[in-house]
């Protein structure tokens, strides 16, 4: 067998459903030790943003949210709930794009996302039918966090992702990017690299950590239950650690905003 | 270990560079015979664009093209070559951007991407410096036939997914997607599907193959050499098969160009 470069990308089994002030790296020593998997140098966590929110107490209960003028105005135009545009007004710097049934963003962190990322499936129970969730308030913070204390705990050196679901100018369907990340370049600048024959590559700056969401988008989507922590092993990569900020394009820069 | 979901992905050995009528499929078997590789039914098999042209015969010499005088008025626009200017019109049905540096267009299969995915790097050695390498003619069909053909000869059925490096709006940094699918769901609606309470899911399309595409682009990099061919093993999907061209949002829905 030739594969000495198999990545492999598992779940963390036995996560349990989060709450406000979980501890994530308990869960995911237990999760490892309940499967059996001992972590290894190089490891990539990726978590899904739910939990990482979740842990961190991003719920709002909408029955708190008083509805500006202007938030019940554009609610009106794009046809959702005026205390929800209310919480993704709050959560961003301007609107892109608004239409019946769309309300586009530009997140405080840059991110240009449907809703500002503020979710209201699977957070709370159907009992309790007024919860959303916003993004963390610093995922690159949270990721770095993580990610030390996972190292500290499993005593190798791990990378963190922190995952989420985004949509796409030009293409249907959501696929996964990151919105946290550490220990890892996100952004990978292969320029100046002879490629294949000696040419130097073109278009070589790989968004090398939404590459790694999006793969690990795939093993949380297979559960019927969720499967929010993945591992992705096996990855090598070069250049300097940077964070998921990077992969945001500054407005200056962006010809599609 | 609880790791019955583990996806791996793996490039296939030995695969030399790729010239105009090479048999892919026979590439690929002898590579797997090299690396004492069985293939299993499910396997994604992700060829990079770059080895389907070349197959294909895509490969166009620069001295062949005259421009016109639209190409060479926006070439002076983009500062680009004259003649891949023209070669990328050819191949595109609207300019979406033009600035120095930059051209971006909606190509004839909907793709919206910089120079029509009109590729100079890895084309060619350096004495053959005109040479530039345009995407398949039909990569769906492309993708179609090279799973009719694999499932064949492996006596397994396998999926197929041809894919490239596209830049994108807002975010830094290229990420693979899927030009061209047989055999999976490209597009997978999970719609209607109750989440962990039974709230009905709210942004549930799934661009599937894109991420499939972009986890085989992990792989694919991680060779100091080309590694054109990556398996993608153990991933389970739901909903009918269709085509890589469903995930082209028609330009009619989308806000973006």
């Amino acid at each position: 067998m030739m594969r000495s470069d198999t990545v492999e990308i598992f779940a963390v089994p036995g996560i349990p459903l989060v709450r406000k002030d979980d501890d994530l790296v308990v869960l995911i020593g237990e999760g490892l030790a309940q499967g059996g998997i001992e972590p290894r140098s190089g490891d990539v966590f990726v978590l899904a943003q739910k939990i990482v929110s979740k842990a961190e107490g991003r719920m709002v209960d909408l029955a708190t949210i008083k509805p500006s003028t202007a938030a019940i105005e554009l609610a009106a135009n794009v046809q959702k709930d005026p205390r929800l545009v209310e919480l993704i007004l709050s959560e961003s710097v301007r609107v892109v794009r608004a239409r019946p049934g769309v309300l586009i963003v530009e997140h405080r962190l840059g991110f240009v996302m449907a809703n500002a990322g503020v979710d209201q499936s699977n957070v709370a129970s159907p009992d309790e039918p007024q919860q959303a969730l916003l993004l963390p308030v610093d995922p690159d913070g949270s990721a770095a966090a993580l990610r030390e204390r996972l190292s500290l705990r499993f005593g190798v050196p791990v990378a963190v992702i922190i995952n989420d679901s985004f949509g796409r100018a030009w293409r249907r369907g959501t696929c996964s990017v990151a919105i946290g990340a550490a220990g890892l370049p996100s952004l990978m600048d292969l320029r100046g690299l002879p490629d294949l024959f000696g040419r130097k590559l073109q278009v070589s700056i790989t968004g090398h950590a939404d590459e790694i969401a999006a793969a690990a988008s795939l093993v949380m989507g297979q559960g019927a239950e969720g499967q929010p922590v993945v591992v992705v092993r096996g990855l090598r990569w070069r250049g300097p650690d940077n964070a998921a900020s990077d992969l945001v394009r500054p407005a200056a820069e962006d010809m599609f905003r």
